[in-house]
């Protein structure tokens, strides 16, 4: 044991009263939700990259964290790790995600960074086969190594396509070997600064190429998660490829992989693009590729990602219905990618971010389950679209515009406007909250 | 001829140095650029709508231009389509385009609605046999008449949908009749106010199958034109299905689609969408979908849909040059979806914004094709991909990743970064404005 | 009675377990909190603009709803305000606020605008005898009139401020006699389309000039309410000059009425401008010109001001709070500038939208006070600051730079970052929602 | 001499056709502009920072500029002092700016880093004297340190308020030394992450007395430049008290300080704060606080601040018209707060991005200059507004409401809306780009 959280207790569920800043007061892993245990609904995971690789800088600023483990060492990426596992068995947290370069020190060759990853993977296997938390789902960074400064896959120099395949596939083989549940792409360097240096048909096509190669990867090897896409729309890049679900469904349906590749919908990026987090996952659900989600917050009023720990469960209760409807997740998760504030010091801040994050998420999900169950607010939406039940309207669907037109004319259709009630939902919903 | 537009001359070619308000300083039709008369490259239309029906409303105030065919009369409809010929004769202008709406009166029912569309249509095909200018597209308004308030193609109730497929043939009838170019559909209804009395599905599903009916009428009646989306993010909905060029680009894709729609593009509508108006049009040329352009510009501190005249001519090249990239325009055109402000009342204001538009882009098409021909940005950027060309890059294409990982350990590839040059190509491009 | 809400019940409250539609089951006039009435505390205005004013047009669509005292004639106007004196009555709001365009028509000339306003306002006066609804404030519209389109004070037209002064003088009047609690001054027209045409120094003059004469004409007649001065960045201007809090109170500062006016902050204005709302109130407070709100929210993925009823109660609890810190409202209240979507056509959509609205206030309030009784927040704020009670550092606030420089040097100051603790407090937060 | 530069020419003046990427095509320090030297109009400024301190990092990634002054040596700070004189000389730039942290190590205690500035300034000194650049402006940087993380003047630590004063008094020395034309203050932590752990009002009024004291020193050691305010809303902080140039009036207004402290106004700043850059100008020139630039641009699709080249002359033109309009800079100048893009790796990326953002000022500056000579624009505006020459006019804005509004009534006053004629205005600027 290290002494990072020394005196800091595990947090357990003491319910709504409890006044103990280190207990859960709404997460109750073991409470039934919809048939389901609370856990298995929500399958929280800890992001590795922001509690324990990201020393506290911001554009205009540096390292405000002094945490024991930075350095670049092979031991020191070992104390990372027992630190990790400590605070996943602190939060009780069923799963974590990591990149290969949050987890392991960079090497002066692909071949050594390599030997690094191989010999941290195995740290990490020893740590999960003695500790609860598995891996939600394993990634390449391939964004902060000057390296990937003009893209991975999409970068004009083939030797940065190789390099990034040979990245992948070192994490894809770490993932499975650590028995991922999903293996995940954020091309935050998949996009361009300017236009006018940028060839994007052939990007693209390099990327839909690379992405094949990667289903074909995962056949290969056996490995049985799901390869998940992460759309955000700018940001380190001024534009980046996966923009949102919608355009990553273009790309999926463009290159054969719409039933191959799902996605990991964060809703800092949902805000970035400027959708609702809710649309996202809605949306992702209705095209068949939802996956799994990056639970954290953006600040309205800021222009850039803040990846802050959620606090509005009225808010996450929307986006929790929208999983719930589409079935809950299959190997998806709750990833908190959020990160303690920069002045956030203290070893108490990491833990107590998480308790509050995942008290959030939990009363989001009771509000939303209750909601699904009572079906008020499903029979409203049924009776609004009703009409498109009756025989002649799903005829109308094969008929061609002449045919629809003659019968408009001919029955003098003058459709009325029928209130959308929306004020009254809004209502409902809060009932539940 | 009314006296609305008197002692406003005709405008003419006068050259760069002409002090004259009512001149063009840089739009000479005959001018050959890339082998092509100017004229035939920008293919400038007149929108009906905010010259001719818009009353200078805003969310906040009514009315402040006095036209005299301001009215609900079918007479006073001939009247504005009297002085609508007038302006694009003193304009020159080769093309107009316009909604039903806002062309003939609405009547009580589809069917006199419909008769008095008719009755336009042969008025402004008789037009159109005296004078200039032709119809670049026509389109159906379905969004101002309070039957569309919950969509049209997506509406809850199927009888709008049915409504709105007479609408969209009588429209296409229309524009086939007048020998229109294009025929376009934009949604701004096709969205949603809320997700909670929202079937995002079912909607998508209609707006598939609608859409599917109107290519197939295309071709039963033998309209020649292209099909265009015009994709637009929000306004008036919260969310609208057609969100940018990559959302249509995905939704074509899912209904067999894509060889027979294409997307007219505009600049506010790109803002909105968090992207610059040059995206969209590369996107749209790189995927295969670019039609036309809706020109105009969206002021950059607002978050609605402004509107303005083009009148930054430096922004405009960028635009330009990647639609002469794309090959330049085919059915398409450049149509001004711009609206004087609702200060600027008089007559002179209407003509002088057109002209000052149209010169905007003259001098960016200009600059755009001096740079094109000169060929130092495309030379950059076939030498920044030039990598790409050599048959290892093209063999790595379709090996797998563990081919391909093998090859990077065993020549230790380590690719080094080489500058983007952007502020290089950016000096370059100005060289031409 | 008319029988526009016929079948709606009056409005009560009937506790957190209700399933009553037609209830408010947090909203309860007559509970305690610190010390007050909830009733007293709150202080909600019902808006006659939205609710019976607005046709639910928006920029690409027309009339929505059917309200049978829609029309221009002095009747139609008393049947307005019959219902609406109805609905306060079914919601049992205590107040309401009102410009002179939504409650009279206009007329031909001032005079006869004024003579209907007058008509209307002795009506309003009987109507308040007989009913429970008193003024919160009244106000002038300047901005709906093509008169208005370039300024009202600040239009380059002497004329127009002539009218503008009028206006102000009228509807002040009309205040007094309603025995309003507050004037308010919003100035959507008060700003400007393009720099290009606007001398900015002389339109700020003329601005100031006529608040202070206003704050002249307030003493001149005895009324005793405050002046409010409503902050909106733009919309329907591109820029106006009361942005926001900060930059009005530089105004009142340059024209010696930092004393004499305050604010009436909304939050849909405070998002446009870059704020939250909190931010506003609590900068307001610090200032010393907080003075009441208009309560709505904005859809934080539209770029224009959406003035919806507030749904989420965690995060107008933020709001309240500094309010409560700020010791509650004087002469202010909460007023809902809100209105229901322009889908939602129903009588009961009007009711139940501010029934809503009420809860989530009542709610937000409570909790808001539960907080800041415990005092936690207070206290750890307290903590951080604690160091400035100390002598010395009192002392530094008075000793000039290079006094102090000496002492750093001297005594090897050496400061040490501490946790800013963001999410514990957070968290704390939670509790009490 | 270093060779970090060799091979690269000064850059001259070539004139419009000059296809040199190394020369100037517009930038003639020796045109008369208005009767003045450009170089004496422009007064360029290039920012150490940025060109020299900046190792290419951004929120996802790290260094990617190789420059052999990297490093916290005295030896390597005085080699890139080395280097940033050749590229002023390169340039001919006549003026440089630098915070204290750009251009020395910071020590293990304050007192060791005031003898590196100390040292360093004696360097820079001697550069001056041999090389023809000098200093704009000298800063402190209060932002990037850890010590600054939760703000300087205004932390809740006055240990570090006393440390941000024994800064302030070093870099006005330093600045005084070196001659300095101004010292500029930009606030980027004297703001706040949230709302929960702040004391808004405590914050503001030490603010204000650090700004007291800055200017009770400037006279203690006899400084003869400006004291600049640098406004941005946000950005490493969440909000940020000097949010735009309306809120610095007000703070300065409170604490007697409009009249000693003008502003620093960037565009990249502006637009993050919803203006445009000649809105800010405009209303610093208006409120006479207008001092001096930070050049840059923002890209417009992205939500932070990027730092980019100016590259738009047409767009630039605007704000020199609004510089022009308001007497041109005194002690202010041009400072290029702009650096290469992070892919921007070679030397001559620097050189080129300066000489590209000169050329670009330099061409707005004629324009801005033609235009304003010309007077068409100014004899429009000031058309506009000569209602208000009139003595009626003038009159008016002593009399109070009721007598105005008597007025009104007796002469049934019915002010008519006249055009803005904004397009016209748009048109005729374009004449002169």
């Amino acid at each position: 044991m290290t002494d990072f959280f020394k005196n800091i207790p595990q947090i357990k569920y003491e319910g709504e009263n409890s006044t103990n800043e280190f207990a859960f007061r709404h997460y109750d892993p073991e409470e039934i939700i919809l048939g389901k245990r609370m856990e298995d609904h929500l399958r929280f995971a800890v992001a590795y990259w922001h509690s324990f690789a990201w020393p506290g800088g911001d554009p205009f600023g540096g390292q405000t964290f002094d945490r024991p483990w930075f350095g670049d060492t092979m031991a020191l990426a070992k104390l990372k790790a027992d630190v990790a596992f400590e605070m996943f068995d602190i939060l009780g947290a069923p799963f974590y995600a990591f990149h290969d370069a949050d987890a392991r020190p960079e090497g002066a060759t692909f071949a050594e960074s390599l030997r690094n990853l191989e010999e941290i993977v195995d740290y990490l296997g020893e740590k999960q086969a003695t500790h609860k938390a598995k891996l939600l789902w394993g990634t390449a960074n391939m964004f902060s190594h000057k390296r990937w400064m003009s893209g991975a896959a999409t970068n004009p120099d083939p030797e940065v396509y190789a390099y990034a395949a040979a990245t992948v596939k070192s994490c894809m083989d770490a993932t499975h070997k650590l028995g991922g549940a999903n293996y995940v792409l954020w091309g935050g360097r998949e996009g361009y600064e300017t236009l006018l240096n940028t060839d994007l048909k052939a990007e693209r096509a390099h990327a839909g190429r690379f992405l094949q190669s990667v289903v074909e990867y995962k056949y290969k090897i056996g490995f049985k998660g799901a390869i998940l896409i992460e759309p955000k729309p700018q940001e380190p890049s001024k534009h980046q490829y996966d923009y949102d679900v919608a355009t990553v469904y273009g790309f999926l349906k463009d290159f054969g992989l719409e039933k191959e590749v799902q996605t990991n919908i964060e809703q800092g990026h949902a805000i970035l693009a400027g959708h609702s987090f809710e649309h996202e996952i809605a949306t992702a659900a209705a095209l068949g590729i939802f996956g799994s989600i990056d639970m954290n917050r953006n600040d309205y009023q800021s222009g850039w990602d803040t990846d802050q720990f959620p606090n509005n469960h009225a808010e996450k209760a929307v986006a929790f219905y929208e999983i719930l409807r589409a079935g809950g997740y299959t190997t998806g998760g709750t990833n908190f990618d959020a990160k303690v504030r920069r002045q956030s010091l203290d070893p108490e801040d990491l833990i107590l971010a998480h308790v509050g994050g995942m008290d959030t998420c939990a009363r989001a999900l009771k509000a939303a389950a209750y909601l699904l169950e009572d079906d008020t607010m499903e029979a409203a939406r049924r009776a609004r679209y009703a009409g498109w039940e009756k025989d002649g309207a799903k005829a109308m669907l094969t008929q061609p515009l002449e045919v629809i037109a003659e019968a408009v004319i001919a029955n003098n259709i003058n459709p009325q406007p029928r209130s959308g009630r929306q004020e009254r939902l809004e209502n409902l919903w809060n009932h539940y909250i």
